[in-house]
């Protein structure tokens, strides 16, 4: 990355980010030219000050500028279930799908023994402590469908076992408005193994 | 836009950028938050010093962080053959292909009577006086084939006319591999029109 040639450089920093080719970098990088310094200055304020400013919730590690998060801080959240999700991104969807009600547990990691990533990235300790200490009732696994996620709720699941603690996992199967003929043989393996009484 | 919030913040101004909606702004903020912290200062340095350090060229408009552009600086490049383009990235897809030797001029507008952008955002001025000054035996015109480079490229030979210099446009018709049968009907009319001899 020469730093003699800015375009190139910031075009390298950009191609970085998730689904963002040479060619998109490029494309933006031209638009931050075009438009006026304000807006590069307003961007580059915003990202400098971006680690300093958003930390994670002390109580369940999403991402808050304050000590805890609204979740967390919030008394109308019901304390006594527990969803835990991998990601902060994962927690938005749920909370933009609206009907949970308890507060959350984001781990930050997957177990992916494949990748080198031991099961030392994932914090149980800290998941444990919260279970005891806010009487927890129910513990509800959202990691991911994938063999990464199935393999952290298990993981997760066995953790919690000595506690006593009711642990579940979110369903997989058709999703809404889901056609059987294109669905793959998994995900129709799980809707029949999943199927509820009418 | 909230300075409380500092991801809804970063949001926002990723979302300004070209092709980016809010949900793609959320998750490249989430990627930044999840990256270690040098990765956003290294993007917002790159960001805050780009428009002190990325210039106009002096004599072609091309962005650069000299004085001149390499293009203009290289003693190889045909000054006496101009290529007329209405952006920067024109003129680096035109350098991607590989086969124009001469030297650009970059307009940085379009023509666009209807949405209020008037003549003088074109700066014709320096134009004819680089034609004059480096003795150009001819201006190419590769302003897009919309409506607006089109018209800008009627006014750009027009303006150009009593220099007695010889202007072309580029070819229009069917692209490299395309098929007639999905081709436009201006399209198709105008592979008619600029047909050859063989």
């Amino acid at each position: 990355m020469p730093s003699d040639d800015p375009l190139a450089e910031l075009v390298a920093l950009l191609g970085r980010l998730p689904g963002i080719g040479e060619r998109t970098a490029t494309r933006l990088a031209y638009f931050v030219l075009a438009e006026d310094r304000a807006y590069a200055s307003a961007l580059a304020g915003s990202l400098g000050v971006l680690h300093d400013r958003v930390r994670r919730c002390a109580s369940c590690g999403n991402f808050t500028s304050a000590e805890r998060c609204r979740i967390c801080s919030d008394p109308r959240r019901d304390g006594a279930v527990l969803c835990v999700v991998a990601r902060v991104p994962d927690l938005v969807a749920i909370e933009r799908a609206g009907s949970y009600r308890g507060r959350y547990h984001v781990l930050h990691a997957l177990l992916a023994p494949l990748d080198g990533m031991s099961a030392d990235r994932i914090d149980l300790d800290a998941l444990s402590a919260r279970v005891r200490a806010d009487e927890v009732r129910e513990v509800v696994l959202a990691t991911p469908l994938s063999v990464e996620g199935e393999a952290t709720a298990l993981y997760v699941a066995q953790s919690l076992r000595p506690l006593g603690v009711k642990v579940s996992r979110i369903a997989s199967g058709i999703p809404h408005g889901g056609e059987l003929e294109f669905a793959d043989q998994v995900t129709l393996g799980r809707a029949f193994e999943g199927r509820k009484d009418l």
